[in-house]
């Protein structure tokens, strides 16, 4: 185990079928084959998904993360069409996830699972989750489906509730990608590995998280955090240009701060799956490293490979620690044995 | 006039009405509307689009730009439905911006306009463009409208032979952004600003790239050369990503190079737009110096702003240079005068 | 003003003859000629010497600077011979300085002159300062001339309990350049340019600050903290190599930790006189923002150019914070009024 | 092998007894205990300077090192007093490399060893290895002694036709570190392992060059170029400042350039001993990748350490290109089998 305390944020698990009660919309295989995943590749993290067992930790001792905060794999009961079957099996993750971290409780922690198709109830589920489950936060897999076919965005008004018990809570919102929606993939038709990781998640994310920005919820609530992971899903690169061009054409809009004042007020970035210096340095530069998070996308991403090239990521071990643990103690509340 | 020659590669004009036939589908005002773009700016764009003598020869000067690329602005012919119509319009726009460039040879260059609706004819008309009027390669803004409402982008089977007939010319082809296809709009839905330059023109422009390199056309044609605006659209913030999960989840596809290798070997990026220390570094540690060339993205941009910008922006003078003018002598046979 | 709030650490003052007892030793002037300082040049910095009133709070407001850590210019008393004249003038001077700040609580903060020919003196003196008079520290200009005509280096024997009276009162050492001494000048022959701040300063700096960490202070008294101006005088860019090299040929020697570790753990680095985007990324990648601090190097640069430099240079907002007055407010306890 | 071929710029060998005609002031081993350096590592360090032959290849090989070019290890004649005597041993010396290079001409390649104690001599030597021997230029360790006991730095007058000479032959002059001068070494004094490569090595380098800057070469032989090791010691980090503070004090001096532009026009930079991406990128940002070579400094350093480093340095692949070996190509006319 190196001697680097780690943090890692956004650490997946799929729940047993038992607790997930047989739906099959949220199954990440469905999302898997819809957007052109190798079938041998996901077996192999389908495994490592339904392990929140001594495997897992054996591999976070090889990885030197001391601590695992644990999510549902995408796109999670945000897949679901229901909103009483969402509300039904977010409750029973949670208490599933609950039940994995008080196994261990110095190695995990949690972030819970949204049925976001009732706000209330989700706002709900989050309170029960972080006052009484002892959770860090949630993670939302984007936009959420609906009944009548469509998906709303977590900037439209019926969330405007829901965020307001989150920053009373004063717990952050992890913002996971999922895949574009159904009817809007035209531009990957014949590219399936457009769709998901390799570009359509980050895209999707992205745009999901300019939508919040330019909604003004975070001039409404200041206090708001956000997560991205993927070291941003582009946004620092192109942060310069949105507030440019935004400025150029407001188009009757107004914000009360830059596009670069929202990513580094509101929003910490987190760097699973991308393991690339010059993508660090952009960001570390754009948004600052106290705004950076470790983090693996285990299981379809390598635990080891995301630590040990943060281990020797050209940048001063203050700021490696820093984002390794020291930004992740200060805001999730959480502690390392070392 | 700075010291430091410029050539710039993102130089927009719109052909007079005469010219262009009265067609309102390329008309960049039905575009900058339908995506939110503001009437006061748009009014003064218009006004310098339309401008192809002294003043922009004036506004050149005063930024120390030396050559111009000139280019009809987007979405030009691509919009169009029609492809008689589309070949028409392009030929017309194609010799009038031969006679601009004819009575400023020494500060003006062309990029010709193609009828991508006709791939043949697209293929004779930039042969014709560069073997008699002397143009330097072509802009095309993104997919191009078909008659049955559907849209073209350029890595379908039908463009095979174009494709050939550009790398037999040895030109390069400058993708340049459009908005996103009107029923693939949803994620923007009540957030116009969104649509265009602040963020979906690179979203699409991105995408459309990607989908030239997933469809194996630099493997075919290895020496081709495309060029992208905006430091590459964010691509070179998410290449590691990109070709991480493409190794991961090929779905049976296959590349001879990597993401990066194909980013910088067939591609080269513009700081049209992007006048940002820190992306510029992202992309010059991605792609190399060498990979990246000026321009401004005018009148939609400040010609001065980009300028000045380079002129200070934190990298060597040795390396200024080539951004400067020096990458776009040796790509397009270009000189300038100083 | 502008609206980034700034703590200066590097702002030299001189003290009137009637303080400084009409010695000449300590006479900058005499420093600046025997290292070939124009003399024009040199006129003008006397006069912002002198100042420590309202012509100086002036040029702080015009560049945003909102609070100047005051300090005797170079090289002060350290070219005294005479301990007890040593001794005195530091008193006379640190008074002096007592009295400065007392006009303006809110805008000059002071670091002591210490006669470190007297080791437990200077102590006291330390002592006087912090706890009477209210000093953030004190600035020691390199070396210390002796009766002998030697010099003596902090690192020596003599110092090892001035340290501990450094170190229990909590306060940074601002480690400041002088001219190397006058028989170790022949490399500098016939090139008098070089001696001085060009890069003799620097060099002369640098390797007193590796005396400090060879010595083994840092890993007797982990928690002692030196600052050192001009980006750290060249030591971020060649931490690497110094670490190799020691470990290639420690010759006996044993440190604790790695150079870069006493770097980013032992040292604060400041802007002064290095205003350059460059150096400051080196610094910051190699040391962590957290380290730095703003500083202008006032009269000798310009307040107003550190401040420009500063307030437009490619890190991020959060970085820019805390550069410019964000790590002095916690390093030094002092307040900004905004 | 690694696919990233690589030409080597500073691997130093050791002459034979016989060849170096049982002189001691030139034996390393003189220099290297003068300044503190462990026995056991130098012992090891002997037996690979002795080595021209086949282990030598094979490390080279396993580091993916192509072509070595070969020099006298420092100081070389540099150290002699007796200038006949170093013009004898020089051209010993410059026999024996031809030989081995004669045996390896695919694999080595030569710098010259010059007797600088005799400027005219020097220069005639320096013609025979480059018209006769085929060598690509010389290796200068720093300044040379001379029979008063002083010694010459090569910005002195007696080296003006000298450097005539090296401007005709158009070939590049290394300059290598040495220890400072004897009796200039007070500031180490009880600090032996910063008198060599752990930093006195640099700052006397850096020294050197600054004097050549200072005193019109460049300016008046403006296509000279010299090759620093180490990353440039340090002068592209100070580069700035040294420009800033000669501009405010140029003490009657004048330059036609910036610092920045001779170290970015007269100088290339080598990656001797530095394997730092931070200290890279300072470089890189600062002179241009255009002017940075690779080079190990074998077997002072690990041949396969640095060929790691580079291979996996967070730079673009077109950038890793150029430094491992398309710039030394160019300056050099060396080719590589690969
Ligand atoms: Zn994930
Ligand atoms: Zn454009
Ligand atoms: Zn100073
Ligand atoms: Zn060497």
């Amino acid at each position: 185990m190196s001697n680097l305390p780690k943090i890692a944020l956004e650490e997946h698990f799929i729940a047993p079928t038992d607790v997930r009660d047989g739906s099959t919309e949220m199954d990440p295989l469905r999302q898997a084959s819809s957007i052109g995943v190798d079938g041998r590749f996901f077996a192999a993290v389908l495994d490592q998904l339904v392990d929140v067992g001594w495997e897992r930790i054996a591999r976070m001792g090889h990885a030197g993360i001391d601590v695992a905060i644990l999510s549902l794999t995408s796109p999670g009961v945000q897949a679901l069409r229901d909103p009483a079957e969402a509300v039904s099996i977010a409750g029973a993750v949670n208490d599933f996830l609950a039940d994995v971290v008080a196994k261990f409780p110095d190695r995990f922690a949690g972030f819970a699972t949204l049925p976001l198709q009732d706000p209330e109830a989700a706002a709900a589920e989050l309170e029960r989750c972080v006052n009484r489950l002892g959770f860090k936060g949630a993670m939302i897999n984007g936009y959420t489906n609906r009944a009548d076919d469509g998906a709303s965005y977590l900037d439209e008004p019926q969330y405007l509730e829901f965020w307001d018990s989150v920053n009373d809570l004063g717990v952050p919102i992890y913002l996971h990608p999922r895949a574009p929606l159904a009817d809007q993939q035209r531009i990957y038709q014949d590219h399936p590995q457009l769709v998901g990781a390799v570009w359509g998640f980050g895209v999707e994310t992205a745009t999901h998280a300019l939508r919040l920005v330019f909604s003004g919820l975070f001039d409404r609530l200041p206090r708001l955090t956000v997560i991205l992971g993927h070291l941003g899903e582009m946004l620092p690169y192109f942060s310069w240009r949105i507030q440019n061009c935004f400025e150029h054409n407001p188009f009757g809009g107004k914000l009360d701060r830059t596009i670069t004042e929202y990513l580094s007020g509101n929003f910490y970035l987190t760097t699973s799956g991308a393991f690339h210096d010059q993508a660090l340095l952009c960001a570390a530069l754009t948004v600052g490293v106290d705004r950076l998070l470790f983090a693996t996308d285990y299981p379809y991403e390598s635990m080891e490979q995301a630590a040990r090239w943060l281990e020797q990521a050209s940048i001063s071990e203050n700021d490696r620690r820093k984002i390794a643990h020291g930004n992740a103690r200060q805001l999730l509340g959480i502690k390392t044995s070392r």
